[in-house]
């Protein structure tokens, strides 16, 4: 089959690899439908080493189920399914607890023995725990949204769930990337009272109005935080979703906080300090966040979508096939594409 | 009067200063029965430079209402009250949501052209805020318990709420000063599962076993967050009260923190940046805590002092008259003392 690999910093490839084949009792094989690329990719395609074999890469995807392993009951072949973009068991401790990033059998895609999303098939391991099937066709007009549940979207969920947003509440989003817009939906859907977005993007920020964004700021930095206090009575908000992961905006989010509030984090930090200093202290801010689960909250989100009430896969502006992959990442790098469907 | 000032690092000096008068109709004076010396002052005994003039200093204290101001309709003079570390005036919007540490019309005591509290006498700014009427006294027993309302008690019950500690909670403890032991107390209170403290000193840990801490673990650093994990199946505990404000008191609560689990603090940072990085990212850790609003907690806190069934005061080993201050410091910082009592 064939399959996108990275060899370094701009160097995406898709090449011909084995096809994948079970190998644990509680594998399945899964024939990728629709994949598409992540903002975190970006970082690897910004800055990865070079290397001569290649990794595969990719961990959004869904498909239909064509093999199981003798331990997997709850799948057959023909189901079509969404994975989370890390695998789990879903019995763990940490999994029932809705923790599955830190399940203890669970890992991510495109490491070491594992495939990517970026191809046409994907052995998945624990698949009973980590696929969700899926109750529309292979030709669902859902299937972009459908796809976002794999990370995006619960990603942008998972960072106003942890800001602990909710119908009191008023919020800054920085950051107007699908994440971004994502924290947007999902802030509009908790029930957020006021949603400020960050972004300078206008066809991007449009979208977050029609997301649910009651107002945007395309200032960056000291001034961006100056316009977010003026238009808050200097106070700030209460939550801040950090939708970006460099330091400066997490230097943003935390200038923008309402004193009390929180800075929910769920861009891949591309630093190792934050600057929780004296300041944060005396206005008892709190920063939190990580990876998302995305797992889960599937069941949660997932009628939400079928029944048409959120509509997350806008945030697809561009669509590929498999050999048009090493574009879509520098589409994505160039700020031509928002977020690139991929159809293998 | 006499009055406590801070001269410099290590010069603490009682001296003649002016009576306290009315100067807004919002005050009061209150006569101090007992203050007491806080970890916190330890940080300027340490490390403040000198100056010709001094500073107040002191910041907790119970005592009796003298004379109060025009605006001041719910204090009369003979009342015993309690205040708490930080003034404010308990209307404003800050203060409705229980965080009268950002109040917009509060302050520290011992700033510019307000008292501290180890004194004979306090004016106290926004009085009918700040002070709380306690139901006993001047000569019950139950003072010391009551003082610590002030500040020491309140603040480890800030470091247990803001991290979520209840009933199914695993809590690590870091240090056995007397916010430390506060915290154990407050989480005790609060029906966390099990308690582990992290000191040193046995005549603390003996206490903190005696507050409700279940463990006890005396290696620090590394090898204390290996012990912790140890009796931990591995994990760590949900929550970890960092009750003593240096950069190794944090790393060592986040490398014991179980993955999804909460780092509060409450010892005053004496470090600008936190290791929040990527580690923390993929593991969900939350940093939260900050200056407790000892304010919004003292009435939900009282009557179970009143009643006896917390005896936060027992962290006081040691009490000076006013004379004795400058020695109270030296005995904390050379760790003879716990927590110093002071009866002007």
């Amino acid at each position: 089959m064939r399959a996108t690999l990275i060899y370094g910093a701009g160097d995406i490839r898709v090449e011909d690899v084995p096809d994948p084949v079970l190998r644990e009792p509680t594998d399945a094989v899964v024939r990728v439908l629709r994949s598409c690329i992540c903002g975190s990719d970006l970082w690897p395609y910004g800055s990865q080493p070079s290397s001569e074999e290649g990794q595969r890469i990719g961990h959004e995807f869904l498909g239909v189920v064509e093999d199981t392993g003798s331990d997997v009951s709850t799948l057959t072949a023909g189901d079509l399914v969404v994975a989370p973009f890390v695998w789990s068991d879903n019995t763990c401790e940490f999994c029932t607890e809705g923790l599955h990033t830190s399940c203890r059998h669970g890992g991510f895609w495109g490491t070491e023995g594992v495939d990517g999303g970026q191809g046409e098939a994907v052995r998945v391991p624990h698949a009973q725990g980590t696929l969700v099937k899926l109750p529309v066709g292979q030709d669902s007009a859902l299937l972009p949204s459908l796809l976002t549940l794999s990370d995006v979207f619960p990603t942008g969920h998972h960072c106003a769930v942890t800001a602990g947003v909710g119908p009191r509440t008023t919020v800054t989003v920085v950051g107007d990337g699908a994440v971004g817009l994502s924290a947007v939906l999902a802030a509009r859907r908790l029930g957020a009272e006021r949603i400020i977005l960050m972004g300078r993007h206008k066809d991007r920020t449009d979208l977050g109005r029609e997301f649910g964004a009651s107002d945007v700021v395309a200032e960056r930095g000291a001034e961006g935080v100056e316009r977010v206090r003026e238009l808050t009575g200097g106070n700030g908000t209460h939550t801040v979703l950090e939708c970006v992961g460099t330091r400066q905006s997490l230097e943003t989010s935390l200038g923008m906080a309402r004193d009390g509030g929180v800075v929910s984090r769920v861009g891949a930090p591309q630093y190792e300090e934050a600057p929780m200093d004296g300041s944060a202290f005396l206005r008892n801010i709190t920063l939190t966040g990580g990876v998302a689960p995305a797992r889960a909250y599937i069941e949660e989100l997932l009628p939400d979508v079928l029944e048409g009430r959120i509509e997350p896969g806008r945030v697809f502006d561009h669509t590929v096939d498999l050999s048009g992959v090493p574009d879509g990442y520098r589409a994505m790098a160039d700020r031509e594409a928002l977020k690139v469907l991929v159809r293998p």
